[in-house]
């Protein structure tokens, strides 16, 4: 069926279903002018849009996928802030000859990710475009303490990243390299899953909370631009150690294969959605016996030192300076209609 | 100069200084991963979103108007739920060969529509499409007291509009036939501006929330459709007096030189932005009195009456049923890439 088919007011009944979860926090759920919703603490809010062909396409993601990934994207960032997930609103342009069966999906992926972080969609838009869908998720969410900044790097402090970094843009690269077959199973699968299943790191943010950092943020354009925003707000100099930054097996596996620099997706590639901070160092010990008791992969990469704010990288012994270079959107990088990002 | 030649973090940094502004509820605003910001009570929470050549134009607004207008279809939504604004994200996706200026105007728009309703913009996203510019804003606001919703209309109740309707859908249509000239020049920017600067009812609504009201909707569809979504969360049975209505003289004008019926505009043309409800029989003058007092236009234009829900247009002496139709984004109005809505 078509969207056309059954109209806004249709389509917005089918995903009142989909989306519905008992929540006390709601006043007013979907159905009103707007939502209403109750916090007792400082409000964090936070949105990140998805577009198609630019972050995503219908080679490399399911509907139901991408729904995920896009609330994904969009709670990473609560996480990096110290947050809790609460409530979510999310606007979705459509052609309007889109498939319904496809929207409902988009949702189902979205609800899936509520259920599991306790977050509830209350609402949102939907409106018709000549062009690509564009998913675009807000999410408001609950501080567990004091909000986890950019800023506070300090001289002495350990630099850490949870999780590896590099897969979803090494996938990405193999997939369109027509590349992907060179590996075997487990590999491409592993390499698949980092794309296309990346999870808000809600567990490690709460244990930084607790135990403290100086600094956090989330890994969504690359660990290079990110570490750059940490040392430019915290007016800081960092040191990544290379051979210190966790990259997937499967990732090396195909760098090898296309004689690749491995290192070059963990630090330019992005949507890893792991974060990348800095603790004291009299707290690394309890920050990653906490992590590893909690199962959550935590890598101490490189340090703060004294000197001019910037990045510097540290490879076989030498010390270059790191560009500040992600995935920036309208920057040299960007490829036009180009399905690929 | 191009969006591409100052890239994605070149164009947030001019943004920033163009949506700053002082809050002391903003604990952290731009710059890091999410806003934090505090509320006193519940939280209203909704979403709006426009698309070029389906909401806009470049022929019929400008970049600065249509900033403007995007954060007032969202802040609309706020007053009809009797709260007052307090903070907006905003995401673009935009084509990246985008004039850096056209954009600043947006944000200029929306940072003027800011400061008017004592709103503050605390955040968003910025993406690159290769389709058409699309502009979604996500507002929060405060309740004033209880929430006003659709639910609520009961029979003896008196129904009201703010304002007048159908002047912006009168715009697009006399622009579109190239008959806006055939108008005196009064007439024409009477309409021009129905279409181009709506304003929230914000004043309107805390007068509801003071003196109440059964149930409240705001005109963003047309008369006929948010008449409808009252009559089904109520299930009530409203009757629309014709000839009550209040349609902008310059409307009736163009309708006249061109055969057309007024009313359609305003019972289903839609982005009026005014409010409309129910009100007890018994507090009716005390609102109207109020409202004149504000220097709020505010119009009885049927009642609530026994009866199965749905709306009834009662027109020269007869009493017709009201379809439930209005600009539905992917019914048969939709009119494909076509520069109209």
């Amino acid at each position: 069926m078509r969207l056309h088919e059954i109209g806004e007011f249709g389509l917005i009944a089918r995903l009142k279903e989909i989306v519905w979860r008992a929540d006390p926090r709601v006043m007013v759920g979907i159905g009103d002018d707007a939502a209403v919703v109750t916090y007792e603490r400082p409000v964090v809010m936070t949105t990140d849009a998805l577009v198609q062909g630019v972050h995503f396409t219908s080679e490399t993601m399911t509907p139901k996928l991408t729904g995920a990934k896009a609330a994904v994207a969009t709670l990473s960032d609560l996480a990096a802030m110290g947050a809790v997930a609460r409530h979510l609103l999310v606007t979705l342009a459509l052609p309007p000859d889109t498939d319904v069966e496809e929207i409902l999906a988009v949702y189902r992926g979205m609800a899936d990710v509520c259920n599991m972080y306790d977050a509830t969609l209350v609402g949102g838009d939907v409106v018709s475009t000549g062009g690509p869908l564009v998913i675009s998720v807000t999410a408001t969410g609950e501080l567990l303490d004091k909000p986890l900044l950019r800023s506070g790097a300090k001289p002495g402090d350990i630099l850490f990243v949870t999780g590896d970094l590099g897969g979803s843009a090494g996938f990405l690269h193999a997939f369109f390299a027509d590349r992907l077959a060179m590996l075997n199973p487990l590999d491409q699968s592993l390499l698949r899953e980092r794309h296309q299943r990346p999870t808000p790191q809600f567990i490690a943010a709460q244990i930084l909370v607790e135990e403290g950092c100086t600094s956090l943020n989330d890994v969504s354009d690359g660990l290079a631009s990110e570490a750059h925003e940490i040392a430019e707000a915290s007016g800081a100099r960092l040191v990544i150690e290379a051979a210190r930054v966790p990259i997937p097996p499967a990732l090396r596996a195909y760098a090898r294969l296309g004689r690749l620099d491995p290192l070059d997706f963990a630090l330019y590639g992005g949507e890893d959605y792991q974060l990348v901070g800095t603790v004291d160092v009299r707290s690394v010990g309890r920050v990653l016996a906490r992590m590893q008791a909690a199962g959550v992969r935590f890598t101490v990469i490189g340090r703060v030192t004294d000197g001019a704010p910037g990045v510097e990288l540290l490879a076989q012994g030498v010390y270059q300076t790191l560009e500040k270079r992600g995935y920036n959107h309208f920057g040299a990088a960007f490829r036009g209609g180009k399905e690929i990002r």
